[in-house]
């Protein structure tokens, strides 16, 4: 069982945190590529409905394109090339047979989907196209693996839509920081949105605005990306519309990704010493319900214990009864490891007295639920459960924030410095202070100062950190 | 829009209603690896949405393994090599690397789980391990692909369990037919099950029971199958477990494969020379709410359908509200096309009068159904669609069946023979026939017969077919 502390060691007790309850398995022997138990892919699949409910909502479709892509049809996007090509898998030989045209596998969809999209859309009538897919992506990482977080084999979602204008497409953008807030939400999570500075854009990208999340240790963690392509891609890949007067132009187009770091960050950020804590809304097991056994009682505490199960089950509620044959203390340990929000303890006193005991896992308050009103006061508690957790991330996250006038000021978390905009300068952050920029903030300054680096007058602010 | 006649060129037909109604793209420059457009996927995740309630409802975990396995990994057990060697994609490169050991693309999971499993398993207390997944897995096909029936990226179905027992093992392949059974009733689609002779098990497989359906053409086709491994694997890979006595064994295997086969077999079947037909269960849109309007009469008439729409929406129905500016006629035509079961329509009668217009899209009917109760009888009346369907499928399959005594007369459909069970006799039917033998059906014959081929008394029946 967990014995590491979180504050102590942070990334030591990531680690186990996930390997003692099961959410990966790292034994696999691709390394990188890590299987996904049971409990780790319901909490996967869980997110990735959120995700779903948030697209469809706005009138995203779901699809789904094929793996391999064709080596001539990769190549296209220069930029994107030059981004991607160190990092891809080669499907080179099928059977006995060396293929005339390598294959390789998806590392991101834009190759696959777009020389089709340009068959899809031929006038302004077929605008916008907003579409999304959840698959497997593969990059050949060669930094250090961890799960959930730097990983080969990527669970990923992407959307991607085209538009008659960069206007139309910048108000997509506007409408994904809806779709992540309505994430991060689920996921109870904070987030800021940063303009990713020129060198650290999307390959192939106008712009890209990363969404990072503080992780405990200080570094951030990018947990999703969003891209204004404006026509760099359409124009390559020949799509194409007529617009109202006859005219032929080319799409602008935008995508968002998101992935696994989003359950990496749920049990970043909201785990502690005792284990994984999982919001409400993502837990893949909502309510634990354990009958408290004394000799002489047990039929009818399990009897109430059976009954509050199935009427909790009934009501949309993942719930799990404990009968085990060991001693309550040894199941509250457990499943506060593995993250169940909610204990409802059911012994004598409550089976002959009509009530519930329910047990908060984030404060370890007791609260007494009559019977009759079961489960609307269990769903009310998960609510306020959800939110006093996504409240308490939120002021880890702003404890984190700090602004900075000298670089040997610079330290873990979100440093807010002065920046005259110049990649010089901002290299020069990079290799004195080992943080880097991560971006520019939403919010714009409304005063002036001067660069960290080179003291010029600028009205530009920029955030610094260790990210993941 | 769909010309062909189903039966006069039942083929053609087949592709033609597909494209058509965009369930697929084959424009990808891939053979066989087919995109999946959004009404398509749809279906198929409405498919493993009752794949999915039918395994979790007999405690069969979800789980995600990974794609690729080494090759060292995959040459344990030398049957399963011999039979999928010819059918792998091989990645070899990555970025600018060479591999050193290489990795295949899976075209099945077997050997990708089953090292892990060794380490899942240690005593009896760990068994029955059940498991399933939903990925997509890989075979280089050399025959002529066809969407949803033979294609080289596979949206593949798998569940694995392991046993302490032979019997164990045998018990849940009885279960397996009944997940078979429910998935089947879903899509309202009647089934045959047949032990597939020796020479066509699957690689690796003790036997293997072949899930097939008739086409209308006559032609069977396999939309799943179940195997049972014995200890097969379980020796190479080393899974073994401690039983009560402290004695080491190996496991016991089966495995149930499902893939995109099941919407081919929904479209094959269902269809008609109007289009596709969904069964309810399965259809992306259910009901489809058409305004039907007059001059001057539009409000209280699109009042009436958005209600009527909204309505059966928040009753769980896929309901689509169709309010184009074009003439109902063509609207029916469209949605009969796509194989919505059910259509609703409202028109300056039905607004003032409160009811609306059922019509059926297998028989035609027109139900008039007062609003009051407009939820129950519309789920009521597409229960009774997908109970004639299911009807009318089977009443189809049993005018394919015939009892042949002679080879000459082995005729498209299925084609019961008496059969010695010797490979010469088996093998030359197909010869001479260009049919082959199936397998056999899980009924035994309670009397004596001769051998089709080679007259020898026998008691065994096989079932022998043209399968697509």
């Amino acid at each position: 069982m967990v014995q590491l502390k979180k504050e102590e060691n942070f990334s030591e007790w990531y680690n186990s945190v996930i390997e003692e309850n099961n959410l990966t398995d790292k034994r696999y022997p691709v390394k990188g590529m890590n299987v996904w138990p049971p409990y780790g892919w319901k909490a996967m699949r869980l997110i990735d409905t959120i995700v779903r409910e948030e697209f469809d909502s706005r009138e995203h479709e779901e699809v789904n394109f094929p793996l391999l892509i064709p080596e001539d049809q990769f190549q296209k996007e220069k930029d994107h090339i030059k981004g991607f090509d160190s990092q891809v898998y080669w499907v080179t030989k099928a059977g006995d047979n060396d293929l005339d045209i390598k294959l390789l596998l998806r590392p991101t969809s834009e190759t696959a989907m777009y020389p089709l999209f340009s068959t899809w859309i031929r006038s302004h009538a077929d605008l916008p196209l907003r579409i999304y897919q959840i698959v497997n992506t593969f990059r050949y990482e060669t930094k250090q693996t961890r799960a959930f977080i730097r990983v080969r084999e990527i669970h990923f979602i992407e959307g991607h839509t085209c538009h008659a204008t960069f206007e139309d497409a910048e108000k997509q953008i506007e409408e994904d920081l809806d779709i992540m807030r309505g994430i991060a939400r689920g996921l109870c999570l904070p987030f800021r949105v940063h303009t990713r500075p020129e060198w650290d854009k999307f390959p192939g990208a106008y712009y890209t605005k990363g969404i990072d999340t503080v992780l405990p240790d200080g570094r951030t963690l990018q947990i999703a990306s969003i891209h204004q392509y404006r026509n760099n891609f359409s124009i390559p890949y020949e799509i194409y519309f007529e617009d109202e007067n006859g005219e032929r132009k080319p799409v602008h187009q935008t995508t968002f990704g998101l992935s696994e770091r989003m359950l990496g960050a749920v049990i970043a950020i909201h785990g502690d010493d005792r284990g994984l804590a999982f919001p409400p809304p993502v837990a893949p097991i909502q309510v634990v319900v354990i009958p408290v056994l004394l000799k002489g009682e047990k039929e009818s505490v399990e009897k109430a214990a059976g009954d509050a199960s199935n009427r909790l089950k009934a009501s949309g509620i993942r719930v799990r009864l404990d009968s085990r044959d060991i001693r309550p203390g040894n199941k509250y340990y457990e499943w506060e490891g593995k993250g169940v929000p909610l204990r409802v303890e059911i012994g004598r006193r409550e089976a002959q007295e009509n009530f519930v005991t329910a047990v908060r896992r984030d404060t370890g308050k007791k609260i007494r639920i009559e019977s009759a009103s079961l489960e609307h006061e269990i769903a009310a508690l998960l609510d306020e459960i959800s939110d006093s957790m996504l409240q308490k991330a939120t002021m880890s996250e702003k404890a984190q924030e700090r602004r900075v006038e000298n670089l040997k000021d610079i330290g873990p978390g979100l440093n807010t410095v002065w920046w005259c905009g110049d990649e010089a300068c901002g290299k020069s952050i990079d290799d004195e202070t080992g943080s880097s920029i991560l971006g520019m903030p939403e919010e714009k300054s409304s005063s002036k100062g001067r660069c960290i680096v080179c003291a010029r007058d600028t009205e530009k602010i920029a955030v610094v950190s260790r990210p993941m």
